[in-house]
Formats: structure tokens, C-alpha cells, sequence
């Protein structure tokens, strides 16, 4: 199953095409879609009510799909969707991504943030992966579309006399996804068992380069989207992946881009994380992210890398998704460039 | 009076230096500095407090100096001023520019952003310009720090039966810019008096390529810096000019930095517009900057493009103003890298 | 066709009931909804998604019924739907309140805001009141959904070679509740036709007492509701009406839910409109509602005056709607309490 | 020392009158104003630099006295600075207020929101009591201005090897608030040691009904303002002390203001903190202030109450402040009214 991939513009978040199959390649119709991945235009926190709009939207149209909708289009990022489908082998194809999905049982609100969570994660990815028939080491991408603490979650935890991981939805959207994060790393082997119960604890130093997860009230699932790289698979996407050491770090990314045009190769898309640096400065210079009480921090860094990696690309209809807890170093983020090889 | 140039970290918007004698090179001292020109991290909108705060604190230490206080430090920016002094000139010196400043008069609240407002920028550039004997196409940066209309202005101007510019303050700060960089444009010949007014009428393809206004509620009059190039003057920095034809337009900039760096230079700031695209698109594709009810289109160029300068520079503490009506192209605008060669 | 009310709490923008015969009143179903008014919890700005998932949801369940969804629950105001239902008429009824709903055709864009969208909006307030069989001064309230202009409406109205009525996303919003209201007002003779035309032009002291138009992006048309005393229609409901001065102006609300309760009767619901004095100040005291550019002033106003009714009512599940152009005088706005007097 | 009060609008957050005699009474000069408690128009959260600026304004005016600046005025608010001074004793006062300042030593960072925190407050309060010579019922109000930990004193207590109270600036300041007002409780007998214990370990059933605690990052002390009752001591002012049970308590501040004015009396000032129901919910309907990701609970919070108070008083230049941790139950918060009987 060969990853295919076509990017569609939202003028509105429940902004779906009437025919799907005047957008999707000859040859391919809306039950060939697998993940929907979508860069929506709310706040990307916890009232992001863009993101239910979209999931709504798209689940009615393309009803087979497992979705990741991301909040956040700050700056000048551009509403849009990721359409990945299950493309036609074709024997003399130059790329070698496939594409996997999948998703964990309901996440218990006790449990969101800990190692629990992360475990069900885990053995969702190597489900995917082991169906996938790649190596751990294969993976390019891994996508997480995870739960946050309301209010009303919240409360219903300590109702049942139990402690939840934060009494702040905002928090719980970055317990989440580092608890999504810590999960996809283990099951990958980028950390042991120490490690990921480190990161569970708190520690930022242990970390996936290829995870992305993102947290949303509008589901109590994960869903999980994998791109791997099986040479052989006559798919026709290929994957570099680049980790920003921070907010400041263009080298890695521009060189990738750079390399990929330079031998006549197409960007397809372009998927990042960003994060507001933890300790308050880059390099030394104090930045204002986290102590902004007007915005929040996951706002003010999709902004800034969004502006980065759209201008180094020329590109804003690019993924960026804000708060990178265990996903990259802290203070940044796995960068993953999908492109196509000159045919 | 060759230009010289430091940058001074700001913990807070009241963080001043308690010696600038510490921080000035060796030989000039408080007296000398002719500008402070500030990102603080204020919301760089009507209600930022910390403009005046900074403007405060460091006017009480610099008294002979001119404020420019630029509000937002959106992203990865730092919070910081540079401060321009009238250096020591040297017969080796590898530079050439020249630093001026200056203030309008008191421009009346019925006349902000008119071609009035306009007129008293461009007498006092054109005084600065003659004082500092040099000629138009010289210069290379114009810094305006202009007011905006508070309600309570607002009410002043319609009390005397007058038609205030806007009954919106947030919109007086575009109409202030703008007619500031107009006046910049006029007195140095890049606009003749019909662009000017069409620009005053709202016109946003008249535009300077030096000017950079930024707008605030806590001053009355327009201060003015300028920096512009004279050979032979004894100053150690260089500017190289470039004008970002949109928020994605990296080009000029990586090209600048890349070939004074290569040069073996040093760039000790940039000085940048960040528009939002009053199109609402970029390149064909939507943004959002401009239809964010919880975010103003300015905070979102500001982090956008600060997040692609920085980047670029590998460098936070620059500094990046938003809006930029007819400072370069709708959605672009202009970029000055203040440099200095190998000695 | 008497009017019946029952209110729903919402736990979310899409929380709709699994079946709607458990919460109305037994012998009516969901056929019986003609209104369904929303209090969803968005910033009830431009971006507000709340309020498209809400319609769509309710949309979904009650096909029949016209949806008025108005976002924003600052400060304690509760999200909930109040449901209008035809009621079956009784003999013994104390009541006197009819319902009726209509719908404008489309709005062009281009006409957003102007004498003929106000006209547009009395022909169909007119049509509804004529198929009631009531005078004009029998009507208690008219809730108006209007639509607004997003980037794209705008550049489309440009496009087309016409002006829009402002090029500012937020401020289309005020202008379309203007209009809005103005149509109910003059097609109730609140106003004529020189006053209709004076309110267009800007007029704030011409206006409605029974106007309550809420704006929003996701229709294209006006949708409205109607309540009108008709003695004799054999409901149970009655509405008193009340137009505060400014958003102090408690006596009156204070004295009607007094009066009502002091009588025996129970309040079912409150609707009221919420305004940012235009002037900036109450009573003489500026506020900072116009010049707070993180938070929009109609949030302001929500808050407050939300905060002043819910607690004289003691009843957070009310109707506070930000934004009161043409509906009460500047500053203030009418409040109209639905009740039902003792058996 | 009897308490005198005045109350001075403020058009911007420098706007100090040029010369204070005009405004303070015949007979007292500055040098007799003890406490300045100012509602300044930032956003009440960590980046309010509003705070800064007014107090460095009148500190500069007023040197001898205690400021508490309070930053918030949203809704109907109006900002403005409430003056204490030591008033002239008169034989024929019908008032008993008297009037006593004082301030903690440096509150270390680590030990902010701790209950060392508290028992410095509470000698404080204590020192400024016996200085009054009144008994601890007889106190009416304890305003506090407490500090909070920016990102750099966070960054400063890990450096030293110690874990602050918590990692995120806005949450500094509750528990700021809760630890000040504990310490006011606590000093006045209205909690015992194992009550102040739970307290700082987040027991929000223990609290104070005189304490107004306010955060702010602009002092490292505790600034402490106290107004007591003293029959006898010549005053003017008189105190009636109402507690709100939750934000929708309207009952007990309309009848002291109703009993006040019935009586001839004239309200000179009300003192209140506004409380965002830490449940998520007021009497059983849920409110959304603290899961809105656009505006910190606080503000939404200052709004309603303000809202409310400000309409049952009919005056909007009133102190509401919010965050009411142990002050008040969960949800409510104590309110002072300070009134001048008839002469």
C-alpha cells in the first residue's frame, strides 16, 4: 500500500470538496483514503472548535478515514487538508513510502498523560508498523491525534476519586502529547523503559524524532497515522527527516529542501512541530512566549516556525503543529519533508 | 557623526542599564547616544503599556536621546534596544554611515494620517537629511515612531466638529504608519505629490523602501531616525537594503546575510517590516491574519516574520515591526541589515 | 400557533440531545421546534467556529427549525439552546405569547449593511407578523441572525467592482446587526424612512426597542424569530419588556424580575442585547472597552452585562448577545423577559 | 489616623493629577496619602506592564505611600486610583475607620506561594494591627499586593536547586494570592495552623472574609493595606463587609448598598474580588472561564463581577480584582463597602 498524498485549500473549516473525486488522482476514489490531515484555523488550544467542525466535515465525506485535525494556522500558514490515500503500485516507481493507520481503545481520563497512554500508543504503532511488514528504523513520520482534559473530564476524574495529570486543560494538551510522544518513541526503540518513564515524569531530554502529536477535545481515542519507508512498494513519495536543534534552527531544513529542488524534486508537504523554547530563552536571548498571558506559547511558536519553514520553502500550506514535548530536542522539533523524485 | 550601534538585552520594558558606561565601547559615553529604538513585548496594539514604560525608563537615562519604542515581541523575538550613538570617526574606518534624528510638531489629532501628517514627516526628514549633507538616494533607513488616536482623542477631534482619520484606534495605527512612511517617501523622492496622495487615500502600491513607522499612544509628535551613507565619514557599519516582496520571500534576506557573513562581516541588526497581506492571501494561498477576532493581524506578521529573520540570521534580538502600509509592497516590505566589515 | 420555551444545557458547541422527546414537553415533539436560539461558547467575533457547529448540529436534529446561533458565554454565562416550540393551545392559558420564524433570500455581499439589507430584513419581519395576525406594537421580540463579511466575501465584492461597507471583518459585523435592526425597526414604525436611512448612515440614536440581531459567518441569509402578545392564542407565556439606558441600568430588569417573581410567575428566559458605550465612556467614566486590542469589545460588553443580568436573575443560562447598534440606545440595549404567571 | 478616601479617574496608566492638593481635601497634602490602590487597564495577568506604570508614575508623586496596583478593567470598569490618607480626627465623625500600611521583607522566589510566604504576611498584618491598636475583629480589609514568578525567578529558584511553586507564571500568581490571604486569615484568627496548612496545600474551603490579595510582577515584597474599625477615632468612613457566595450572589451587596443610601449614606468605595468557579460550574450550569484558551479566567471573571457590582451600585470606578483563592468560598469573594454616613 504505497503512500499517496494530495493537499487541498479550506476556505472554512467544514470547507470540503463536493466531489472528492474531481481532487483525488485518476484512478483513485474517496474509499482509497486513508488519513486526513488537517491544518484548521482555530486557536489550536483547548476551545479549538474548528477542529470538531473539521473532523465533522470530513468524516462525512470520506467516511472510511481515520483523521488528525491540528488547530493553528498563525501567521501565515494557510488552512488546508492532507489528503494520504492508498495509491496504485507501479513498478518503475522512484519513491518508497507506505502508509499505515491506526487507533488505540479510548484513553481513561486518569490515565491521559501517563505511561499507560504512552503503552497504548506503543502498541498501536507496532501494530501498524508490524502490519506495515518495516523496521522500526523505517519509520519516517508518526502522527498522533490525541485527547486533552476539559473541565468537565477533569472533574468527572476527581469524582471518581482519582487525580487527574493537571487541573489545566491548557497543561493537559502538552501532558498528552508528550505522554503520545514517549509512547511512539518506545514502540520505535528510540527509548528504553527508564526513558520513557523519565519522560512521563517530565524530562524533555529524552525525545522521538519522529513523532508529532497533537491533543484536541474532539475525540477520547488516539488516531495514528504512520509514513515508512519499504523500498519495493512502488509508491511514488520518498521522506527526508530533519530535527530543528531550535526555533532559530534553519540549517537542517534548507538543506533538505535545497537538495530535494536541486535534483528536480517536488515538495509534497511538509510536516514540523514547533515549540516554545521550555527554559524562557534561544541561545541565550530571553523570548516572551511564556509569559504572554494574552496567547499562549503553542500560538506564538506555530507562528514563528510556521513563518521559518513557509519562507525557507516558499510554501504556507505546510503542517506545523505547536508544542513539541518529547519530540525533538526541547525548544524544537522533527521536521519531516515529503517530496516526490523527478519521475 | 558616524553611526554606532549596540544591542542591549531587556529583561523587562523598564530594564535599563544601570551604568551605560558598562556598555557603551570605550570612549563614548551616555551623551552620545542620539536614539533608543526598542522591541518591548508589549501586544504592539493600541492598549501596549509597555511602549510607554520603556519610553520612561530609558528617557530618564538617556535625556538627549530620541525614543522609538516598537511594541511585540511575537515568536522568538527578544526583547532588547539598540542603541544608535554618534561614534568616534576613525581615518581607517571601513563604513560609512551617518546617523540624524528628529521630531515633527505636535500633529494635531484631526490630522493624523493626512497628508498634513504626512507633509510634517517629510519637512523633518528633509531637515535631517540637509544637516547630515547627504542626498536622497543616500539614505538608507527612516525609523518613525508615530501616535495613534485613543478614544479619547477620538472624542477630542469630533468635539471640534472635526472627522477623525478612523473612530477605530487599532485602524489609526495603520493610518499613522502609513502616512508616515508616505512622508518619508515624498521628501526623498521615491513618491511625487499625486502618490502621495493617492497613497493617503488608501493606495498601498505607492510605497518607500527605506521608511519603517511603527505607531503609539505614548507620544504626540512623530521622532524620526535616520541612518544613511556617507563615504568618508569615519563610521564602522554598512547597510545593505532589501525589500521582501511578501511574508514568504526570503530570498534578499538569506542572500544579504549570506554575503556579508561570507565577506567576513558582522551583521549587528536588522531592521524589518512585517505585513500581513491585505489580500488575505499569500502567493494564492489563504491566510488568516486578517479575520483572527482574538489576534491582530499584526501580532501574527510580527511572529511570522520575525520567525523567518531570526531564523535566517540565526539571530532573536532584531527588530521586526508590524504593519506596513507603503513601506514596501501590500504584504512585503522593507529589510535593513546594518553591518559591519572585517576591520 | 402559541409559543412554548424550554432551554438546554450544552456541554459543547455540537452537545445536542440523543432524543429530543425527553427533554420537550410531553405531547410535542421535534416537528414542533420552529427556533432553536443558541448561546454557544466561541468569541462571537469573526472566527468564532462555535457557532457553525452548533447550527450544524442542531441543523441535523431539527431539520424543521431556524437556528439563531449567537457565540460568546464570557464571564458566568452558561451554553445552552432555548428551544421555540408551537405549543398546544389551551383554553385556560394565562399566557399570550405567538411564535413565528422567516428568512430573508441570500444577502449579496456587496449590500451587507445597507438600506436595502434592512429592507430586506422588514419585508420578512412584516410577512411573519402579517401570518401572526398581529400589530406591529404587539411584538415582545424579534431575534435577528445576520450574516457577515469574512476576506474572502470582501475581496469578492472588490472583485466585482463594488465597495463593500468596510473592508474589516469585525466591523461587518456591527454594520450587518445595524441593518439588521433597523429593517425590524421601521417595518415595525419604530422609525421612518428618513430615520431608517439616518440609522445606515451611522445614526446610533435611532432605534429599536425589540431588535436583537446577532451576526455570524456561517449563513448567507437573515434568519429570524419572532414573539408577539396575541391575547387569546392559549399559551402559557408572557414577555415584559425593558430597554436599558447603559450597561449600569439595572433598575428596570431588577423591577420586572421582581415584579414577576413577587407575582408568583417564573422567569423562562431572558433575552438581552450588550453594548460598548461608542462614546468610551458610562456615565461619564471612561471604560476600556474600544482600546483593548487582545479582547474584542463586544466580548467586554457580553461579560458585563451578562455578569449584571445573570445575577440579578440569579440564572447564569440566559441570552446576552454583544453589540447592540440600533437596538436600544448607545451604550444600552432592550431586554425582554420571557415568563410564565402562576396556573 | 482616621481613614480618609478619594477616588481620582486616571486616563491612561501614567495619569497622575500634576498637582494633588486640587484633589485631596483642604487640609491634606500629599505627604498624608499612605496607600494608593489603583485598577489599571492591562489584562491583570503576568505581561500586565499597566501595573509597572502606574505605580512608578505615582511613586513618583507620592513617595511616601504603599501602592497596590491592580491591573484589569474590563467590562464596565473604569480605571482610576483610590487615595487613603491619614485624615484630619474630627470630634463630631460619625465614621470609625482608621488606616494602617506596612509591607513584607523580599518574599525569596522560592518560597513564594509557600506558607513561610503566608506567616510573613501574617506578621505583617499583624505588626500594622497592633500599630492601630485594634483588635483582629475589628479589621475590615486587608488589600495585599503580592509578586509573582516571571519566567526568569522560575529559571533563577531551579538554577539554585529548589523547585518553585509552580512552572507557569499565571498559576504563580493564585498561588501568590492564596498564600497572601491565607497569611491575612491566619494573623487574624480566622484560620488555625492546620487550616493555614491545607490551605497552602490547595484547600480552597479555608478562607478569609477581609483579605484582597492581588499578584503582580512588578515589586518583590508584599505591600499590605489595612482598613480597621476604631469607634472613636474621629473618622469619616465606615466599612459594611457583604461575602459573595459565588459570582451570581447579587443579594447581600444590593441590600448594604440599599440599607447605605436608604439611611442618606454615600458609598465611597467598593473593594471586592471577582472568583472564576474553580468547579467549572455556578449553581449547577457550566461556565467556560477556564477553558477558554483566548482569555485567562481571571479577566472573565473581573468582567462579570465588575459587571454586576458596578450596575448594583450604578458605578463602574470601583476596585473588583480577580482571583479570590481563600478569599471568600470557591466561586465568591468578599466585598467591603466603604460609605460615609449622612453629616
Amino acid at each position: 500500500m504505497p503512500a499517496g498524498l494530495i493537499r487541498i485549500p479550506m476556505d472554512d473549516p467544514a470547507d470540503v470538496p463536493r466531489d472528492l473525486d474531481d481532487v483525488l488522482p485518476p484512478g483513485r476514489a474517496p474509499g482509497d483514503v486513508r488519513a486526513v490531515v488537517v491544518k484548521s484555523e482555530g486557536n489550536g488550544c483547548v476551545n479549538d472548535f474548528s477542529r470538531a467542525l473539521a473532523a465533522r466535515a470530513w468524516h462525512e465525506r470520506v467516511t472510511s478515514a481515520v483523521t488528525v485535525v491540528s488547530g493553528g494556522t498563525e501567521g501565515v500558514l494557510s488552512p488546508h487538508a492532507t489528503l494520504l490515500f492508498e495509491d496504485v503500485p507501479r513498478s518503475d516507481a522512484r519513491g518508497d513510502l507506505v502508509l499505515g493507520v491506526g487507533k488505540t481503545s479510548r484513553i481513561a481520563w486518569s490515565e491521559l498523560g501517563s505511561e499507560s497512554h504512552a503503552r497504548d500508543v506503543g502498541d498501536a504503532v507496532r501494530a501498524i508498523q508490524k502490519d506495515l511488514e518495516v523496521e522500526p528504523d523505517d519509520v519516517a513520520l508518526v502522527l498522533v491525534k490525541c485527547p486533552l482534559l476539559t473541565q468537565d473530564r477533569i472533574e468527572s476524574v476527581k469524582a471518581g476519586g482519582k487525580k487527574p495529570r493537571t487541573e489545566d486543560p491548557y497543561e493537559s494538551m502538552a501532558a498528552s502529547r508528550a505522554a503520545s510522544a514517549l509512547g511512539v518513541a518506545h514502540a520505535l526503540g528510540e527509548l528504553d523503559d527508564r526513558q520513557l518513564r523519565d519522560g512521563i515524569a517530565g524530562d524533555r531530554d529524552v525525545w522521538s524524532t519522529v513523532a508529532s502529536a497533537s491533543a484536541g477535545g474532539e475525540l477520547d481515542t488516539c488516531n495514528i497515522v504512520m509514513l515508512a519507508r519499504k523500498p519495493g512498494s512502488g509508491g511514488a513519495l520518498r521522506a527526508t527527516n530533519v530535527v530543528m536543534g531550535d526555533a532559530l534552527d534553519a540549517t537542517g531544513a534548507l538543506e533538505a529542501i535545497s537538495a530535494i529542488r536541486g535534483a528536480g524534486g517536488t515538495v509534497r508537504q511538509i510536516f514540523a512541530k514547533a515549540d516554545p523554547d521550555p527554559t524562557g530563552a534561544i541561545r541565550g536571548h530571553r523570548h516572551t512566549m511564556l509569559t504572554d498571558s494574552d496567547l499562549h506559547s503553542t500560538r506564538h511558536a506555530r507562528a514563528a516556525v510556521g513563518g521559518l519553514l513557509a519562507g525557507l520553502s516558499a510554501d504556507p500550506m505546510i503542517y506545523v503543529s505547536g508544542g513539541a514535548e518529547n519530540q525533538g530536542p526541547p525548544g524544537g522539533g522533527p521536521v519531516v519533508v515529503v517530496w516526490e523524485p523527478v519521475p
